[in-house]
């Protein structure tokens, strides 16, 4: 059972899987977030999407994952430099994870017996070029989200602790699910994140039969279930590959710059960051449809990603914010 | 007096014994909530459950109770792959037990006396194919609930601290009793047990005596009142590794799914846990009556257990959520 | 000074006293918890008790007190088998004890010393066959009460932490004193005491001055007064060994059981504990009484000591809890 | 300026060198609280206490400054059993003491290294057989409050640390100085120490005037100053000595114990802890003015000491509970 | 991208670029604090001053960067005394950083290996004569904001921990920025801070358009967009190096000094603290401008940077601080 | 910029100038306790106090400053006994000092590499014989407080942790400096200090034009004046000196101890220590003067520095402390 449902499996749910395909084609966008109540299949896309990712070329035994004999960081032993093709990782933080083993820390066992002051990488050294999950970002402690976010903002897992003093890179696109039910992130931490989408239950019958259907195949017909969609998998993942090649070449012509400008000044969202992912968002989606130019129905797409966790609440205007973008879209952008 | 109450000689409580005896068909169920008041025999159900369980086959010595010498984990020094047969393992989480204990941790011994950073397994790697039980889950930290439900879902425990980082399956059925009195659980958590029961002292005097009197015979003559139950007890686990051979075979027609999907709607359920949990229930419900088909009978048994706890709390609706199951059901699936 | 003050030349008290005889006699009864403000004598009458205990035969040096040879822990390095007898044992509770004290822990000097693993038993292991006293059961954490309740039911004290995982028996009467001005127990804690009684200063001068009398000459005239109520006190030992003869023969009617339920139903007692304990209680006054039989009278003695403190609050009912069983057994049990 | 300033050279403040002589001439009676405003000369007082108390026998180099060789723990090292006189032992409490130097703990040098696990007495054992001081009760941690008072009661000091479990006899007087304006003490702890005063700065210009020059003088003119009250507080000295010996010969009458009786109960102080007290105090009285036996004037000098911390809140009664007790005294024995 | 982004490239924002040149000028003037929503560009700002700033002469391998042989303190192992130049420290505070970390610690490695009790330095040695960049102020505990601030104000570094008893110099410019969202700061910390800027993002759709297209730029063609802004950045280095040779030369006339007070007492400004640093910055200002003499376009220029976090909040008047100081410059220096 | 500011260049702030030069003539006077808000010069202050204060003969090398021989306590390591002259210690309390830093605490690397249990002392035992300063007692812990408060009137140091028992004589004058804005001190603690001021800032142009223009001065014309400056500073010192001799010729009337004690009680203030601190602070006054004997001059100047933190508030008066004090002694000391 250890084996992931899926990604191409998971009925519906559009928005979250065009969400978490984005940042498979620009991993600069700058993480999800995915709310939704319990037992919306949050945990189970977020897993899914480990066995969708296109692989990477890393130096053998670099713990940092490093493209080239040249970025392997001076702290380690990596001797060998042989390069080999190994999974996207996907790091998975557990509960209880304490602060040194994400950073990294002091190698105790070296310091024990050989009296050395080693730096023994932690997960954030483990997901760069990657992915880190984090389930329900809500129970975990603050200054390790602060942490995370600051980490994958800059590139750069800085470590000042216990007389170490190391810096090595760690971009990784963050993924997080949350339940808005168990307390609300801050507003400062919401903005930190790129993208982000809601999921709910399917309200028809028809759909949750579908739900039940396919995970009954996926327990008890296991192998052929896996066969039929894996196929399916691995489509998704060339027009990935594609599509990262096409980014560079996608332009971006000045009217789309003031329609993302207009954009995010009639929704009032907080500073300039909205704007800068709605662009980068618009511009994913016309390379994963080969467009070559973004055009306005690339920004609508994007919008609702980029823009519904950065709008302020409005206390007169009682519908969601994923409504409250759609509506100001439709005005601004018609 | 540590021999265990029969499972067979509890009086009454037929609601916990099936609950149970499911988890002990299909233990993918995903555990049992037991609630209710102080003395109302929660304890000596889940210790008794114990006596009742069938045996597993295990590589001698290996501490995560591996079926066979492939699935030995590598941290291990299991070198003999001998095969045995043992008890269905019941690990009991003592009050007061440190994080470091459950999850396993850093081997103090080893790395003082020999300089060696090795794994100490805890009471995850014990509970392996087995229960784990929580006395009073209340009273437990939130974190380490946290922790146990993300372990018993994903079937595998990860350890990130003290240097260490380690992987090894820890798949357990988990089993927490608790007290509604004494503060509630949070929904997040409720959700993440598969089934659910309430129990409440006997209402009427012969049942009461009869408790009494079985109590009574079972502590004073021990040797005659064991002789009786076991062998109620013998067949009762007879029927039990029937059920599990039957479980494979057991037919969900179209129909059954789609009686799911609306039961759990028609009772406004959060997510899709619900409808999931109970098609497994009703199949092992099935299985254990050797019915061959899911049927609607079996849905309407298995409801109360798979969804009471998962209701949205209805503030105009005054009856408790079991006897709300009960309606809706009889509506719904006449 | 540190002689104890004697049992019997406690004046008044009698239902204190009652209930500490009867754990003497059955202790299985589940502990005693003694109510009352400052100044009532409760730690007086505690360390009164120890000098009335009987004998027990253990295994000379087990850290357990074992009864036979077979019964040794394994981790323990007692070679010589020889029996010997020894006052049943009283340990006390310092205030500020920690919990590695309390349960046993890791040997440090031994795994400093010598690199070892051994476990250095606590005081639940001493107090094994004999009593557990807590002098104001408010001021101890709450972890640590229900850590001494758990263990004092199941009658095994389990050990899981720094890498120990460690069993023995710890079968104890707990005995524990309150005072309801500095906070109430939780009801679930109440609920795990097996006999609870009230104690008050005495409201007639007579008494008063016959309590400063004893006192003063306890105080000023030591021997002979010691000398006079050592006799009594041993005339109380020999009729507790003599009611533990008596035990087993003693007949519980189905009438009497009839009555145990018919009682706590019409109270109101939650769960189960209430009629077992009144059962159990009522039983032992048998057979201090040498009376073959348990009857009305004895139930009526043993409700108030069994059941008073199970009671729900009622909130339209003024009178303290033990009035209010004395009135309920008065209607029940004419 | 270390020499504390004499007791006999406080001006006024009967009520508090009452209550200190009598602690002197009876330990037992349980330990002194001065309550009083800041600045009111109780740190004073104690310090002058000090110079007052007669020396003691004791075994040269006995940390638990044992009256006799038999008395020598085991756990010493003590060789040499030569008795020598030294003064009565007055320890101070420093500020931010920890728990572990109040009970003596274990002696991590020789833990480090001898390997040997010793135990390191603390203030608890250098107090033995004199005072110990506390400045400011409510500035110190509760439970090393409660902790001082259960040694102070118990005369032992039991040590269940860090693998220790040592013994150790802790008689001492326990004197506290509080400030009511800083919070006040749990009733609980007030009922455990055996007499209070209360002290408050003179009222009358003519006395401030005599502290302003008493204190001038003993600054400016220190040793002539000394001179003339070391004289007076040696003849004190004497007639605690003379006291001491007159103590055992002191005769309680019936009519006296029902004086005590009936003076609580009127009082309607909580428990028995009072009239004990009050007797005791009262026949030091009467031994200090060598009186041969206790009377009436004894009872109403000791009453205010003995009773008013113990007296409930009455919150139709006004007046401070000093003057409640004289009041009562003076109505019940007049 | 770790090169950052150039500090003339950045769209708007006159008086936070101007208070980062003013520091860089006068390192003296005692810290920048920029306010602003997120979004706005604060971090990205300060990332781009390191960029700008001019090369310092050090000793090489200095832990502090001492300027000469004579400065370097003598807890350091430095031998050689060559001078080279290099960048200007800018030194960013990690989230969660120790405040060992900060101010420099024991040497763990050292003591461990060689028993030596030698001095680590911290970030405050490493900014030594440079910036110390703390992101997000309102996220660090206060007693390290405290901390920070009371050396940048003493220029020296105190350490008395661990048994160390270490002073090293520690001037540097602390530039912090805060979201007045997030908590506000005390007002105790915020005098300490010598200029403060209020930033938010352009509200009109050309700006943000620049703002859009030079960030676009950056990204994707870096090379020739730095080419064409580091010669930008490089004037201005080259203002500020000239600027620093004219601050002595600065004439401040009593006109201007009275004026400052004047102006100071006007607003109503706690303290000196305002006044003194208006002077300063005044001055920083004029030297940039080669002006040889302090006038009234210096300080109605400077006033805002200096005075509007240093003003008592008014309830009865609704402007900004901003607002409220523009009002009454233009009032007091017409 | 580490020269502090010279004590006679602060402008005005003739009360808190006065206060500190009186704890230089009569260090037993109790410290000095300065009040204001933020940027009033406190610091500026307190730190030019060290410039001020004469040097004292203290025995080379010795850990407490002792001035002969017969005073090195028997832990140090002190041979030598040369007597040496050097400045008055000046001790500055960093912030987030650490208590065992304080008091002094186990040599961590002597126990370590030696296996020796020896002390290490701390900042009390370095302001032996000098001044201890505190910026912002408000912020520095309340235990922290305590501490050095009762250290400050015992003029002694007893530490009682980590298996050490030393005590050594220190004798300072404590100054604090506090914001009333950020919180108050408990009156307990303001007490303790033996004269209080307040600052504030200057509220007229002309003098907050000359304290710009003297700090102007400092920064850019330094050796000039400070130069001047420095030998104001010496004239002062001087008289200080005259003053310390002539203080135990200082008459002091019983008519001035009449007033002391009149004046105390006119005002209501607490306990003894307001008129003994008065009468010690009138005789410093009279001894600066040489005027022989105190005078109600005396009296009247020293009452606001000893008696304003000393009244209890009265809401019926809401004149503050100063003013209330100052009619009190125009009505007393006509």
């Amino acid at each position: 059972m250890t084996t992931p449902f899926p990604f191409s499996a998971i009925v519906g749910q559009y928005e979250m899987k065009r969400a978490m395909v984005l940042t498979a084609i620009d991993p600069g966008l700058g993480g999800v977030l995915v709310f939704g109540d319990r037992g919306t299949g949050k945990s189970t896309a977020v897993r899914a999407l480990a066995a969708l990712l296109p692989p990477i070329t890393v130096v053998a035994g670099c713990p940092v994952n490093s493209a080239t004999a040249r970025d392997i960081p001076d702290w380690t032993d990596v001797k060998d430099t042989a390069l080999i093709e190994r999974p996207t990782p996907v790091v998975d933080l557990p509960l209880g994870v304490t602060e040194d083993r994400v950073t990294g820390a002091l190698d105790i066992e070296r310091a024990l017996t050989q009296g050395e002051k080693a730096f023994e990488p932690g997960l954030l050294a483990r997901a760069n070029r990657g992915y880190l999950y984090i389930d329900e970002v809500n129970l975990l402690e603050d200054h390790i989200v602060d942490l995370l976010l600051d980490v994958a903002q800059s590139g750069m897992n800085m470590v000042e602790r216990e007389g170490l003093s190391i810096r090595h890179p760690a971009r990784f696109v963050l993924v997080g699910s949350g339940n808005p039910e168990e307390g609300e992130l801050r507003p400062q931490l919401l903005d930190r994140f790129g993208l982000s989408v809601e999921v709910s239950s399917p309200d028809n019958v028809e759909e949750r039969v579908e739900v039940i259907r396919r995970r009954t195949e996926f327990e008890t017909d296991h192998e052929a279930f896996m066969a039929r969609w894996q196929a399916e998998d691995a489509r998704l993942r060339d027009r990935i590959l594609a599509a990262r090649d096409a980014l560079g070449q996608t332009i971006t012509s000045d009217d789309v710059l003031t329609d993302c400008a207009r954009l995010s000044m009639a929704l009032g969202t907080d500073g300039l960051r909205g704007e800068l992912t709605l662009l980068r968002a618009a511009r994913a989606l016309a390379a994963l449809e080969q467009a070559g130019e973004v055009n306005r129905v690339h920004l609508r797409q994007a919008a609702p990603l980029a823009l519904s966790h950065r709008l302020r609440r409005d206390p007169l205007d009682e519908a969601g914010s994923g409504a409250r973008v759609s509506r100001v879209v439709a005005e601004t952008l018609p």
